[in-house]
């Protein structure tokens, strides 16, 4: 049928037009139905209908759609209705428990890319991996579908590094003092961060304080054949893209099937042609991994799917049940990054466990005695120097120094009111304070902790400073800690103190 | 935060706003979270991000949410960050195979009525309910949760009977031949019948061709007292209204899990009061129910419900391997159907199906002898009399005829080009082919078939006649037809002759 066309200006996330509801049953197409539209050119939508906003005859349009088709020549376009793709029956396949073959994910993976299955069909798609999951076969292929939908970058120099932590823990700032370590000994490791998702400061918001993270795949590729190492940010490079559009999804239905997330991480692996990984599996309460046996499933599921898509897979189990280090927030985060390649031992946690996780991508390189090799060339100087040819390579002041970053001007100081022993530091009430002051897109905003656990505290000691941007926001971080304690302070009695007051 | 207000004119299913991708961040809003939107009123929306569509500050909202909630005294809202309803966590629970509770149900039946549940997340619980199951109990709440979502009538007069098909098989005409006989004898039958979703035509697209179908819960009520019996349309009524809403996330999916499609089926017989019911199962190739342990299936599912919930079922498994008699479409459907009851024979399929099916009913409420008993009633005339009672009270011709019901005027024959029988009429060849003609909007579109299965047929016969309102839909429906031909014609040889040439 033609049909006027009314445009708008307005798109939703999924490519939708409005017809009038006699012209659907006229087209015999029902709410959601895909129909094919034609005015130059073709391309699928998902049509609704409405009683009384859409004249019969006239087609409500997004322009984004628009652009791809045209218009015909007296300003109408064709419709017909066109059935669904052939991998909405491989979806009903998985929902029927089955197992697909390697055509049938890449039909999948291929039609959520280009935006042929529904919002509601991958939704499905989606539950039906939750409760059916994949065996070990079906993981690679769906890893190797979705690496494919974006560019596979192939480095000369061989073999090719990368670490990855799966998240959850907040302050975990290694990741530069990681990359600077091995690639001071000569290893190649082109690592790519994320942003914060759910977390307070992901790799990559806080990088971006003292050098550019949007790099894209050509000049990071000239920036690892010369300096070996970088640390930028995974979205700058179009690797395995359809990935960005699952999380859409997922993240409403607050679920990550265990499909999705082992091919999800080792997708962009594949993408940037990685021949060696180390994965961070950091482990406690409130973090994504709460149990030590939880962990060793993640560790042999990406072991065996490392196997079988190419890629020596290690994995590093670390303790995970308080931020790590002081320093939650971006300038905060460089700051405390920084000062540890300028030579400081603090703190501890910090560099304890850069140095495990250097020690072992060296000794995953051929090296003995890892962790030593790692220390001596933190304490040397090397790593600060490597560190620094990436920070300029990537576009750095090369005379940065931690003390150039500096948190916001509006700061709260939470004391305590009572005396005892730090039992626990809640990482989820940690994680809403710092974004509610601000973080990550305010660079000053954030906290600073002066206590962790097993620590002793008097009443009245500091526990940590909220910083921020604007004043607003500190009395909204303010507001929110006193009402979500992060600290749980036991006395030598068996007694929980849980009220504290301001100074 | 407050935002201004750009107001748009298109709506959606569902509420979604637009946002600046900065001011998400602000907000702590990702892409399909909910917000919270604040003018004089507040309503619950799903915030989706732009980079460059949305001003910072503003916000891009469908008229249908200012609407509800108005705007402040300087055409601002105020906009922010809500959580999920508690429903998305019993939709988790039902994912991970759990069992859910009455109250659970409820939320989650609620929550979609009422909009707070996405297409996303109501596309997670249908492929849950697909995958996972539910057991009789939770059915029996899940029942009894959709009826209550809407009107629930109850007669004076009790028993109160009700007759439902499963569907799938087209042509099949017999409600108001049941019903006729059935209020003939004094039984209460308040039948409401659907329009076509997926089949040529519904048994409302037949009977609005002689009387009104669109008939409100009070004069349904007023009717029934009256004259026993009624065949109205089960949309003009508010009776379940959520499952309407379910149909079109069920619809794409191309799913119908056991559990909402039983409950869907029982809560409208709860909410019209029904005390007592029979359900058609056609079963045969080409339908819903392919094989007769899978009808056994579905009836045992139904009497188990039934007894859960207080409603005493009986099933009928019928035959449906090709059409119900010999027309298909609105027209020629309602012609059949009416001569019938005028007192033809013919045809025999129909008069049998629609005897044994009232004649099941008759001893539902305590007759003996019930086929025979419907036979005599049909025979004397007293079910005429009464289906003319029932069509006059639903607002139709006093002097309703079924000569006065005629086919469109463009037809085509379609005959056969060799001799044999009849070994097989495919279903969904005889739907498509009615569907194109313009059935079930264009009242006189539709087929008239000559030939049943097992029939010999000479070469030069004609199988079937076509007819249609518009010439273009006529020559649509031949070019279909000559390309899937639904009649299959096998010579006394075992060879196939599946070419058919035009007169």
């Amino acid at each position: 049928m033609i049909f006027k066309v009314k445009k708008y200006d307005v798109h939703a996330s999924e490519p939708l037009i409005l017809l009038d509801s006699e012209d659907c049953i006229k087209l015999g197409v029902k709410e959601g139905d895909r129909v094919m539209i034609s005015g130059e050119r073709s391309t699928i939508a998902l049509a609704f209908h409405s009683e009384d906003m859409v004249e019969p005859g006239t087609a409500i349009i997004p322009t984004s759609i628009l652009e791809k088709t045209g218009v015909g020549k007296d300003g109408t376009v064709e419709i017909i209705f066109t059935h669904p793709p052939e991998s909405v029956r491989f979806i009903r396949k998985k929902m029927d428990g089955e197992k697909l073959s390697k055509d049938e994910i890449n039909d999948i993976v291929r039609d959520i890319l280009e935006n042929r299955l529904s919002r509601i069909e991958i939704s499905a798609w989606l539950t039906a991996l939750y409760i059916n999951g994949m065996d070990i076969d079906e993981i690679a292929d769906f890893t190797l579908a979705i690496a494919n939908t974006g560019d596979i970058i192939e480095f000369n120099r061989k073999p090719v590094f990368d670490f990855h932590s799966l998240g959850g823990v907040p302050g975990n700032k290694i990741t530069p003092i990681v990359v600077s370590i091995v690639a001071a000994v000569g290893i190649t490791i082109p690592k790519t961060s994320s942003r914060a998702i759910s977390s307070a400061c992901g790799t990559s918001d806080f990088v971006e304080t003292f050098c550019d993270v949007e790099i894209p795949a050509s000049r990071l590729m000239s920036i690892v054949e010369d300096v070996g190492g970088v640390f930028s940010w995974g979205g700058s490079m179009n690797l395995a893209p359809v990935d960005d559009m699952v999380i859409k999804i997922e993240h409403p239905l607050g679920i990550n099937p265990r499909a999705q997330m082992l091919a999800s991480i080792m997708s962009k692996k594949v993408a940037i042609g990685s021949t060696h990984l180390l994965v961070d599996i950091p482990t406690g309460a409130g973090t994504k991994v709460p149990t030590l046996e939880a962990a060793k499933g993640y560790a042999r599921d990406l072991m065996s799917l490392g196997e079988k898509i190419g890629i020596h897979v290690e994995c590093a189990i670390t303790y995970a049940d308080q931020p790590i280090g002081n320093a939650i927030g971006p300038n905060l985060e460089a700051r405390e990054c920084i000062s540890i390649l300028e030579g400081s031992n603090h703190p501890a946690s910090v560099v304890e466990k850069a140095l495990e996780c250097a020690g072992i991508i060296l000794e995953m390189a051929g090296m003995t005695n890892g962790m030593a090799k790692a220390k001596e060339i933190l304490e040397s100087g090397e790593a600060h120097k490597k560190f620094m040819e990436i920070v300029v390579a990537q576009g750095g002041d090369p005379n940065l120094k931690s003390t150039d970053l500096q948190p916001g001007k509006y700061s709260f100081d939470l004391v305590s009111s009572n005396s005892g022993y730090v039992h626990a530091i809640y990482n989820k009430e940690i994680v809403n304070t710092a974004k509610i002051a601000g973080s990550p897109s305010d660079k000053g905003a954030g906290l600073f902790l002066y206590k962790k656990k097993g620590q002793r505290v008097e009443a009245g000691e500091k526990l940590l400073t909220i910083y921020a941007e604007s004043e607003v926001k500190l009395k909204r971080a303010k507001e929110y800690i006193m009402s979500n304690n992060p600290f749980d302070i036991e006395g030598m009695l068996i007694k929980r103190v849980s009220d504290i007051k301001l100074r």
